[in-house]
């Protein structure tokens, strides 16, 4: 493996994608450098795909809301004859640690999501053009545009022959998109989830698996049509040029990484790696004109691309550090004024997809398998959306009062109209509302206090923090909690906080992180996939998997 | 382990369980046999239990709604000093099987479910009365009851000490019902169910853990009169005598268990079973005085009885028969009228009482990890209720016009009222509410055909049967469907029926079947609880569990 699984890359290096802009519509096209696998030991042939042509497919859906906000509608394509995509390679899943793949899965996962999101968010909207096998993740990368176009030729279908072939699941949102997005009868799944071979034309329309079906000879001018159509109908207003991403600077230590807002310092021996966010040193930008000619370095924008890369960066390299301390630094009045004016210009295009790019960051955060805890210190800034983060994590510990030889101003939380809709969780609740499901006039209470600057007792007696302690018992009691979150079993862990984190209505998206992820992390580990003699293993070779036939 | 395990109890024989009987009020004590477990190797120490204490605990469940319809409110206490139940226990779990654990969850589950469905089908309440430490599965009996009452004082307290002694979940509802059914703050329920010893007193009732707490003194006087009181206020009607549910009967063979009406064939070479149903020989009866006066020997009360057993007894007796073929014999006519009688009686206590049995066995099948398809022959009874089924499967196949040298009455299938309204699944809609999402006019097309004998061709209309096939093509598919299922991975049929199975809303049922089973089954399996350094297998030792540190 190589030292660093690193997120961040530049649409001049990309080597699995290639991108064209004609006005409202960017062709994407899928094209997997065979040679250009993460790892040693496998080949990405057929578009399979790795956590690398993830990384950067990630990056173009994100370039694609900031960069291109003339773009109105994606088509997705290979780039290659015969073949859309055959989904994640096998062999990488073969060879990689289990922490891995669950982690890769909830990246491609995040991914997908995130198409779905650009129509929601934004009206951007993605077309699936499918022409040749278009299996398993593949297929998975067509059900997350909001239209699927199939070529009507001999080797053309789709399917989802991870349960034939592999003994998995489809587990990038498969199962959940056939039942719940595109409302598949349950046992025709049940048939088209048996097939190896996939399901062509007519019959793949019939069994709602795609919206069209076109003969071959009219296949790319019927995808330009309603590329063209989807865009004259869409939604999404016409907008100025957007701003451009540049490379995101970092720096390493051996225990540390640092952003210019944000750093992470790791205690490996505890376990732990403590998250600080700094709030902004300027005043905000006094119109949306100022602040989009700043770019990526206006502070909401440098610090939501910071944070994102350190989530992601600690959740895929840093596996044992199994809790994330977040604290913030700086001013509360100065962050509010740069919250504010996004919240002014909510119908700007580039003060909505800031937020909406908050809005995905922070359900990140919500789903990264680590305990999350946050420290409200002294000298904190846990604003409005910074002040999300504590309704995200696990449990919050906050100061109450003075502290001896400690200077900073008192710990406050304040709430802010972000704390009260722009930022849902994946439950489609705000975090608040999830918070408080058992005692909902609590969210009023919230509201009310909005705005104003709440100390250690005030915030308790709302309900927005979950311990507050004096200088006499900060030190011990917060040393305690984290030596006994070291002290637990990661998997116990990983299992009741996918459990705790999500009450209340359920969506696709917590379906597929918390059920469907749920069964393929357990099917993951079994010998019956991936022990010497399991079908994962076996792939390739030509003889079947042998199993143990024990159902439970 | 025993030959086989018989989910057949009378309570005559009941070890670990006391009844007394007081009007509106039944008072049921825990009062666990330590020398009876259902296996060897253990001791049920501290009313912890086992498979065997939770088959009679179902067996006074049940039994309470059919033999005891004057009974209001069930108060749960506990038979001995100082301990209210100590849960699961713990050396059976790390002795166990995998597939054994995880069966033996999901029936504990349906009985907790049962106490639930106790008020929502027939009014009738459940008091938990807490003396004494309630941890684990015992407080998840505590939170399945509608009103929890903790007595104050030192040594009571409830808990969910899994995470921290055990490393794995509180599986029986535990994180689903602190989340959702008592809507316990995420972040307190974090700290809840980090705490081994357990929550006393008044925090317990801050924080929503418990209903009420009582000073010890007053305790039992508070309790008889809070039972008194919910008796006095319930909506439950009051009733004439019960039924009384004699011993099922059935003989053995070494391939097949038969009852009167219901019948399973085991091809183990196969690993499938054929379950047959057998319609009723003679008409219903005319009123239900008549229906009552049959008691347990009604029909449709015999066959679910019959079903019932049938589905658990293969469940945990036979863990390699991977797939259940679910057939029907029988004159449609007649089982018509046997449904009917209940349809248009349905406000009268048995004829409810019969129906929401049907519900809960009906649901017993959706939730059972084995492939299920019915086969739709000529002969067949596939009429309201038995339709469900068909519904409930992964697939259906049915026989498509004349067969050669089969006189039998061709196939069909026949909706009633039982097909739209009176035996919801888990995610609270009716099965063709489910399969049809995609589809809702299809709801109305099988409404506008209820009553109608459907052949082939029309169930195929709309929808109502998988595959149809005819006398040229059944054996041959059928026979490859068989066969093709029997080759695919267990696991993998388990995580993919778990997911196709469920689609739309999700309720407190389905997220503790689809969600906490599913992690808590990657936990049952991880090194860190059931390894040889695992937490499970060093519990009692004083040596706490080695972990592998990585997240996933």
């Amino acid at each position: 493996m190589p030292q660093v699984i690193d997120f961040r890359v530049d649409p001049a290096n990309y080597r699995h994608w290639q991108v064209e802009y004609a006005g409202p519509v960017a062709t994407l096209s899928m094209d997997v450098d065979e040679q250009g696998g993460l790892f040693e030991g496998y080949e990405l042939k057929l578009n399979s795909y790795d956590l690398g042509v993830d990384i950067e497919l990630n990056d173009v859906v994100q370039r694609m809301r900031f960069e291109h906000p003339e773009v109105k509608v994606v088509v997705l394509r290979s780039g290659k004859e015969n073949v859309f995509c055959a989904g994640a390679n096998i062999r990488m899943l073969g060879g990689a640690a289990h922490s891995h793949k669950v982690n890769f899965c909830k990246f491609t996962n995040e991914t997908r999501n995130a198409f779905e999101a650009a129509e929601q968010d934004s009206g951007q909207q993605y077309i699936a053009a499918v022409k040749g096998a278009c299996a398993g993740g593949g297929y998975e990368l067509a059900l997350a545009c909001n239209h699927i176009m199939l070529t009507d030729d001999s080797t053309s279908a789709v399917g989802l022959p991870e349960v034939p072939l592999l003994a998995v699941l489809p587990g990038t949102g498969g199962l959940t998109r056939i039942t719940d997005k595109r409302k598949v009868r349950r046992d025709i799944a049940d048939i088209f989830c048996s097939i190896e071979e996939g399901v062509k034309g007519q019959r793949a329309k019939d069994w709602r698996l795609v919206d069209e079906v076109i003969v071959n000879s009219k296949f790319n001018d019927t995808v330009s049509a309603r590329a063209l159509e989807f865009a004259k109908n869409s939604s999404k207003a016409d907008t100025d040029a957007g701003i451009t991403f540049e490379p995101l600077a970092r720096t390493h230590t051996e225990d540390s990484v640092s952003w210019s807002v944000v750093s992470v310092e790791i205690d490996r021996a505890g376990r732990k790696a403590v998250f600080t966010i700094k709030g902004p040193d300027e005043a905000a930008s006094a119109t949306m004109a100022e602040f989009q000619s700043l770019g990526d370095q206006a502070y909401m924008v440098r610090l939501c691309r910071e944070l994102e890369d350190a989530i992601l960066h600690m959740r895929l390299n840093e596996m044992e550090i199994g809790l994330w301390v977040i604290r913030t630094e700086g001013d509360p009045e100065l962050f509010t004024g740069h919250e504010a004016l996004l919240a002014d210009n909510a119908d700007h295009w580039l003060a909505n997809e800031v937020r909406q790019y908050w809005k995905r960051t922070l359900k990140r955060l919500d789903v990264t398998s680590r305990s999350l805890v946050a420290f409200i210190e002294h000298g904190s800034c846990f604003v409005g959306v910074l002040a999300e983060i504590l309704f995200s994590v696990d449990r919050s510990y906050m100061m109450d009062g003075e502290f001896e030889d400690d200077d900073r101003a008192l710990a406050t939380i304040k709430l802010t109209e972000a704390n009260f809709g722009p930022y849902p969780m994946g439950n489609g609740l705000t975090r608040l509302q999830t918070r408080f499901l058992g005692e909902p006039e609590q969210v009023d209470a919230a509201k009310a206090a909005m705005g104003n600057a709440l100390d250690a007792q005030a915030a308790d007696k709302i309900g927005l923090a979950t311990v507050i302690l004096d200088d006499i018992d900060w030190d011990d009691e917060v040393r305690i909690f984290v030596e006994e979150r070291a002290s637990f079993s990661p998997d116990a862990m990983t299992g009741m906080e996918a459990n705790l984190r999500f009450a209340g209505p359920e969506t696709m998206e917590t379906r597929i992180f918390g059920r469907l992820t749920a069964w393929q992390n357990w099917i993951f580990i079994r010998p019956n996939a991936v022990g010497e003699n399991g079908a994962l293993q076996r792939y390739g070779t030509g003889v079947r998997g042998e199993f143990d036939l024990d159902r439970v």
